[in-house]
C-alpha cells in the first residue's frame, strides 16, 4: 500500500493512493484521528487495530494538497550521518573530521526536531539570519510499525511499517560549529517528507536509487547497496537499549554529491527548487524560500 | 511556586508544593490532564489560560509518589555540552576532544529522548548489554513557558517557566563511539527530573549550586556563575531559526567532577544511588539497577 496524508476541501485526510498514482481514497477516521496523519493508522495497528474502511470515493491526487506523512512525529527523528562509502569521502575532510577515521564501526546518530517536518511539496524557509551554507541531503527513511528495544539484525525487518523519502536539510556552518549535529539539522522546515508511505510489503529499502537534483541538475546519484551499515544493522543499532516506538523514524543517511562536498561548494540559495526521487518510491519537490 | 507531578491513591495528579516542603496540594484538573503532569498547566498558561483551582486538601509528601515534573515531554531534551570551565577542562581529552578547542565560542547542543525520563526517586537501568561506562551529570534544567523563535538575550527570561533538577545520565562508551551523542544520552530511564518545577519568579538560576553524590560521597559542587554560556545565551542561541515550544526543556550542561574525569575514571555499577540537589530547587535520588 501506499499511503498518505493529505488536505481535501479544507480537512485533513489519510488514504490509499492508487497504484498508478493518480487517485487517493479517504479511509474512515475522525478528524482528531486524521490530523495525525499516518501515524495514527501506524499506532492503531501496532496496537492490534485493522486497516480503516474506506470512508468515500477516490480523489484525483492533483485535487488534494499532499501533506507530510507523519505531520508530527512522536519524537525527534533519528537520523544516520556517513551511511554511503562515496558520501562519507567527500566530507572526510569536513563534517566528518571529528569522527573516527574508520567508517564501518559504529554509525553515527543524530536527531532532527519534528517540529521542523513539512509536506512534499511545502515550501523551504532559509534561515539567512543564522547561516549562509544550507545543503540538501536526499535519504531513504524507515517508519517503525512495531516497537521494540534490543531489536536483532534476524527481527528488524519485521519491525518496519514503511518507507517514504525524506530531505534532511542541514546548515553545514552550524552543523559543524556546535559539534554536535542536532541544531543544525533543526531549523524550522528543514525536513520535507513524503510523498506518502510505502508498506514493507512491497517495499524493503534494496534495489533502489536515491537522487536528488537543483533546478533539474542532477546532483545525488546513489544505490541503497552503497548503504555502510544496511537498515536491520541501524535498526539493530539504535534499539540496543533504547525503545524503538511506532511511528519512528529512522532517516538511513544520504549518497554522495551534496553541496559541500562540491569543490568549490555550492549552497542552496532563495528561489532554488530541490527534488529527491527515490525509485518505486516517488518523488518530494520543494522550493527554498 | 513548586508545582509536582505525583501519584496519590493510584491517580497521577498535578498539585503546589508547601514552602516548607512538607506537604502538595492538587489542582483541578480531569484525568487525561494530569497526565501529561506539569506540561498540562505550561501548555494552558501559556495559551492564555489561568492556574486551575485547588481540588483539595493538602497531603503529606510522603504519602504520595513524586513522578517527573514533565512526565512525556513534547520532544527531544535539549542538552548543553561542555558548559561549565573546569568541566570543559577535566574532559578535554576525551568526549571533547572532537570540538574546537575555544571553549566559549558556540556552546554544544545535543539531545536526550523524551521517554527516557523517569521520576525523582525512580531506579535508572544499567543497560550493561551496551555499556560499561555508566557516568552520572548533575544539571540545573530550564523549561520554557511562552514559546518563540529568534528570542533575544534580553528578552530570554520571559520566556522561561521554572527549573528543575536533572541527572543527565550518560553511556560514555556510547556517547564516544557514534561520534554524535545522541544515542549515548538516550538509553531508556536515562533521564531523572524533579523533584518539582519551581517556577521563574522565585528562582532565575543564578547564584545557586549543583551537587551531586555518589553512594554520599560529594563528586560535584559547581556554582552556575561558573557556567561557559548562561541561561539568556543559551535560549537565544537555541532559538535562532528553531521556534522553541512551551515545556521544552534545555539541561545547561554539568560542573566539574563526572566519573570519566576521574584518573582513573570511576563509572556508576548496579546497586549505586546518585543524589544530585540544586540549592532551591530541592533534590533526586535514583539507585541504579
Amino acid at each position: 500500500m501506499r499511503i498518505a496524508t493529505f488536505t481535501s476541501e479544507g480537512h485533513r485526510k489519510v488514504g490509499l493512493v492508487s497504484t498508478d498514482g493518480m487517485t487517493v481514497t479517504p479511509l474512515q477516521l475522525t478528524q482528531a484521528q486524521a490530523e495525525g496523519g499516518v501515524l495514527t493508522l501506524i499506532e492503531s495497528l501496532a496496537d492490534g487495530g485493522s486497516l480503516p474502511e474506506v470512508a468515500g470515493p477516490a480523489i484525483d491526487l492533483d485535487n488534494v494538497v499532499l501533506d507530510a506523512p507523519l505531520p508530527k512525529p512522536r519524537r525527534n527523528l533519528w537520523c544516520v550521518g556517513r551511511n554511503y562509502h562515496a558520501h562519507a569521502k567527500e566530507l572526510a575532510t569536513s563534517v566528518f573530521k571529528d569522527n573516527a577515521a574508520r567508517t564501518d564501526e559504529w554509525p553515527i546518530v543524530f536527531t532532527k526536531v519534528p517540529e521542523c517536518v513539512v509536506g512534499p511539496r511545502d515550501d523551504v524557509f532559509v534561515p539567512s539570519e543564522v547561516s549562509t551554507q544550507i545543503d540538501y541531503e536526499a535519504e531513504l527513511a524507515v517508519v517503525i510499525g512495531k516497537g521494540g528495544k534490543n531489536i536483532t539484525r534476524a527481527a528488524a525487518m519485521s519491525h518496519v511499517f514503511g518507507y517514504m523519502v525524506v530531505n534532511d536539510v542541514t546548515a553545514r556552518d552550524v552543523q559543524v560549529r556546535h559539534g554536535q549535529w542536532d541544531m543544525g539539522k533543526s531549523f524550522d522546515t528543514f525536513c520535507p517528507m513524503g510523498p506518502w508511505i510505502v508498506t514493507a510489503d512491497e517495499f524493503d529499502g534494496t534495489r533502489t536509487r536515491v537522487r536528488c537534483w537543483v533546478n533539474g541538475e542532477l546532483r545525488q546519484d546513489g544505490p541503497t547497496e552503497n548503504m555502510i551499515f544496511d537498515i536491520p544493522t541501524l535498526i539493530e543499532t539504535i534499539s540496543r537499549g533504547i525503545t524503538l516506538y511506532p511511528g519512528d523514524v529512522i532517516a538511513t543517511g544520504t549518497p554522495a554529491g551534496v553541496g559541500m562536498g562540491m569543490s568549490p561548494p555550492r549552497y542552496l540559495r532563495a528561489g532554488d527548487v530541490v527534488r529527491v526521487e527515490i525509485d518505486r518510491l516517488g518523488a518530494i519537490e520543494n522550493k527554498f524560500v
